[in-house]
């Protein structure tokens, strides 16, 4: 190996990569110091801890009936989708075409009253199956909302919660020596699917009620992911009186349409194209890469109380089952990663080499 | 840079990691905790603190008499070289032959009473210049003469000098969760320079006396460094009746003479070749890769009581400057690296590719 031209150098690397390292999430016992964690950071490692936020005010309190009288009627952004597809590469049909693409679909945002929002995330989930309705779906207008707004919310929107947990993860703090640049919350229910993509920050991912169910890939695996430039599209609300006349835009029997963003016209290349891994670990045998087979995903589930240690710039794809009460729901800290060093830089090599080679 | 095909991915990636991290050492004002090591560490980035061995007896007590009457006679393990190219690539000249190539030339290794192997090193240091002698060479047979066996000596072959130093670095130990793997010393003079590598070890290095002159390179320069695969070779005493018939073979004027390993004969691939950098970041124009002339080297020197931490993988060119006396000493604690997380193998990735290139 040490001088020889190998067959394939990203196979070779990902191969290397699963000889060195375990497919499987390592669990401690208790939360590490911040030297211990600092090493899970060096090694650019995930770990989880069980029931590290077992006794976090959050965890205890947070039912829905609490939330409710909490947050009241409050608007808050809720994220809408026909299929749970938030950031998410989506088949779009233009209107008058047959032909439908991968676009990278965003949700309609608007606000909602806080606890309108709750139930319908409940009822949605709770509503039990029946023979018409083997799925236990609410209307023909089915819609999925998820408040998961990354943009701080915690610190912000929901600030009136934020008392309820840590403002910072002690060890993440003393170790990366910053405070996180983002708290994040997220409500939700089993319908919502968050894609496979990576982020540039260390995550903190803590349960809250429900769980989730991650996917992890190392930062070595871009070229097994099938990234693509996808042309971004937003879903909208259907206007009731135009809605017969139009292509349905991809966007399902619900009452949203899929459109593309402006300035990213029929026909053209889009500038704007979104960088978006297309290939799911779930459905292993579509857009699959040559690269594709040789992951081995880290898999793990988070119940109430678990924290994951998510490192920067692993890909994950989250899944969500709820509580008894209907509802997902979690608190994540992102700390800005450091961009010095060699593996942000090596990052990108690996993507420059893996398109070279398409 | 996100989704087109760049130019040239080794390039960029050279370019990217200078943009992002200073070609200039950090220098701390005091050693780090063990948290702050480890930051260095997930960074993989070198620093060096200023005096922080000033105190330990090694480089308060170990003046060349002192080390005489410590060890006096003492065989000890000498790397013997014509141009203190112990380990490094050099011109050999096969007998019969005008064509040079370059091998890697091993010292010729030979026990040497410690008192006389201290007074060899510091008399060729300390001879005066003369007009018939401008750089105040000994004899014509002169040689260059290394204590540099980093097989753990200071523990073994030194052990009596033990005491003298830490057993280990307490932040690395602590940090790093591990012993040294070995504690090495180093004796030699100016006549020595230790050519450009790397190793795959945590590298803790400490001046005692005289000066080294460290150029550094970090892991994403391997298509900088030129490696080849070199054939082995090894210096051996020439036999003075022989000596006359014999080609050269690049040994030089003294008496000592290059010969190729056993096994790597005359006009054979050599199946066992070494592979190693043959570009001196201090001759640039010379075995330059395309992309030597993006290296950012780092420059650092140590003296007396300085303490460098040398993260793994980084390439090192080593030369010296001596004490009063006429030695350069130093000691260097290795400890494990740790081959798990992306950067074992996305070393080998960034070479393999290079490979590819060639």
């Amino acid at each position: 190996m040490e001088d020889s031209h190998v067959q394939d150098p990203i196979a070779e690397l990902i191969t290397n990569y699963n000889e060195l390292n375990s497919s499987f999430i390592e669990e401690l016992d208790e939360e590490p110091s911040a030297l211990e964690f600092m090493r899970f950071v060096a090694r650019n490692t995930p770990f989880v801890v069980r029931g590290a936020a077992a006794d976090w005010q959050a965890t205890q309190t947070w039912t829905v009936d609490y939330l409710k009288d909490f947050l009241g009627d409050e608007l808050v952004n809720v994220a809408v989708t026909p299929f749970g597809n938030a950031d998410a590469p989506t088949l779009y049909t233009p209107p008058s075409s047959d032909t439908s693409t991968l676009v990278f679909a965003k949700p309609h945002e608007e606000p909602q009253p806080f606890s309108s929002f709750l139930t319908y995330l409940t009822t949605q989930e709770l509503q039990p199956p029946s023979p018409n309705n083997p799925h236990g779906q609410q209307e023909e207008e089915e819609e999925v909302r998820y408040a998961q707004t990354q943009n701080d919310n915690l610190r912000h929107e929901y600030a009136a919660l934020l008392a309820h947990v840590p403002r910072t993860i002690p060890w993440a703090r003393l170790a990366l020596a910053r405070d996180p640049d983002a708290v994040n919350l997220w409500i939700g229910n089993a319908r919502s699917v968050t894609a496979l993509h990576r982020d540039n920050y260390e995550n903190v991912y803590v349960q809250v009620a429900g769980r989730k169910h991650f996917v992890l890939l190392p930062p070595v695996c871009q070229p097994c992911v099938a990234e693509r430039g996808l042309r971004p599209a937003h879903y909208r609300r259907r206007r009731r009186a135009s809605s017969a006349g139009d292509g349905d835009g991809g966007g399902g029997g619900g009452g949203l349409e899929l459109v593309l963003d402006e300035g990213g016209g029929e026909g053209e290349e889009g500038q704007e194209e979104v960088p978006f891994a297309v290939w799911d670990p779930d459905r292993p045998a579509e857009n699959a890469t040559r690269y594709s087979a040789l992951v081995q995903p880290m898999r793990v589930t988070l119940n109430p109380g678990d924290m994951l240690y998510l490192p920067c710039m692993w890909y994950h794809k989250v899944s969500q089952s709820c509580s008894p009460e209907g509802v997902c729901i979690a608190v994540n800290y992102w700390y800005d990663m450091d961009f010095t060093g060699p593996l942000y830089p090596l990052s990108t090599f690996v993507r420059s080499v893996s398109n070279e080679k398409k």
